[in-house]
């Protein structure tokens, strides 16, 4: 499939790679223009110069950028070349506002829009082991399907435009909640004298257990945070699940909460941190 | 092995059938008798009339009762007729405070105190797959420990006494944060119009997984909630926690808050709800 690519970051390039092994004839394109440069040579793909010379002629459009400004820009470009039936996937994390204005700019030229946020991070993406969550069309996700499986391991449809967006803030609150749990239960650990190793033995097998705590657990009671999932990243996430709890209502008290315990670390100096370094607030 | 035990409610009743099926010989006492005299012409055991009774001539003496006050009641009543050399096991949750009280109390008549609460649930109960957290000495755990495999599928000696009670702890803030976080996250899913069950299949497989997202999302997206650990078993727990915390000095901000937040739960007259009912908060 001939395929543009726009965005090829710590997310975007591992993807990008995937498909050109997959067998996909890839252009990349990234506003440094040497990255594109850099990608394209180590991976054999072609680097595009601008966003239009990436869009040009191709079947299906990605792009894997920062935030909803960087997309209305992207997906603006790539519009002014991409033909009628091509498929845009949107693999940012954005709000759902922008991924419904996407579909609508992108419809009346007769171009399908998926917004596609992903959960596995960088990891996820070397490995091709991405979840994507995916609203749009049906049939438009179907068509992407076969090159996205290059990089996923799982592609929910979820349901209309911003549906994709609005899975991933489910996934980013439930994380906000473990990991201040997590960040908690270390602490009191600690202050309580236990030998964290234990602990984690005796509370990781039942009700208690999850994801985090099989995976941070230990390098939380260490102090080491300088891998994984950045507290820069997570505070967007927050913030777009915010400004849509604000919009339609719904009760956040926790997600709000851990967001401003994250804004704590990031004074800490921490912006890099794993979104495990909630328990860099506490003491020891 | 001769075994007394004290405290034959929805925990300790099934424990002690699994001690009787392992062959051990168990006097059961209860403080309402005609919970003992059913759980002994159920399960063939002998029903003792008082603590003593249970305790009289016993190498290990069990109890599983409601509170500290409680177990202060139940070992001191023991205590008057175990043997030195006698090894005290309390699977109540408590605070550290009376397990160390406790521990002090029996080595003064050269009885060995245990502190063993339990994780597990009801249905670890009755399957015999409860997880221990033991404090006190390491010899008096492993002189008890066969006795305690009959109904544990792991038993851990975390320090000296009060350290399986603080254990217990850990365990209960690690819940605390999950539980909340997934009741804002299904809240969110209902509030933003997706299916809750293609939402779970997106997030229940990343960093956001959890045993309360595989075992609660799809009760508490249905406002399913009469099973389970009981919200009042919770706050009791919680507010050990929050003691715990305030004479440690552990800095426990959604602890206490998810405490408050199943204050109201009571309120919505959910005293006997699981603790998932945190999401009946949150409508819809």
């Amino acid at each position: 499939m001939k395929i543009g690519f726009a965005g090829l970051g710590v997310m975007g390039g591992p993807m990008a790679r995937h498909l050109l092994k997959a067998g996909h004839e890839v252009a990349g394109y990234n506003r440094s223009p040497e990255k594109a440069k850099a990608w394209a040579e180590a991976n054999g793909g072609r680097a595009a110069a601008t966003v239009g010379e990436a869009a040009d002629g191709v079947e299906l459009f990605i792009l894997c950028v920062g935030n909803d400004d960087d997309v209305r820009q992207v997906v603006g470009e790539a519009l002014a070349v991409l033909k009628a039936g091509a498929v845009v996937v949107d693999h940012t994390t954005t709000s759902a506002k922008v991924a419904r204005e996407m579909a609508e700019l992108c419809g009346a030229k007769g171009v399908a829009f998926v917004d596609a946020p992903v959960s596995g991070g960088q990891a996820g993406a070397e490995n091709g082991q991405l979840s994507v969550m995916a609203g749009g069309e049906a049939e438009a996700l179907e068509t992407a399907r076969p090159a996205l499986e290059a990089y996923s391991k799982a592609i929910q449809h979820m349901g209309p435009a911003g549906s994709g967006q609005l899975t991933k803030m489910v996934n980013q609150i439930a994380i906000a909640g473990v990991v201040q749990g997590l960040a908690e239960a270390v602490h009191f650990a600690k202050v309580a004298g236990l030998d964290t190793d234990k602990a984690y033995d005796a509370v990781s097998k039942g009700a208690a257990q999850s994801w985090q705590m099989d995976n941070r657990w230990k390098t939380a009671a260490k102090g080491e945070f300088e891998f994984g999932f950045a507290v820069d990243w997570m505070r967007k996430d927050l913030g777009l699940v915010l400004d849509e709890a604000r919009a339609n209502g719904a009760v956040l008290s926790l997600t709000a909460l851990v967001d401003q315990f994250y804004s704590e670390v990031q004074g800490m100096g921490g912006n890099r941190w794993d979104t495990s370094s909630l328990k860099a607030r506490l003491k020891p």
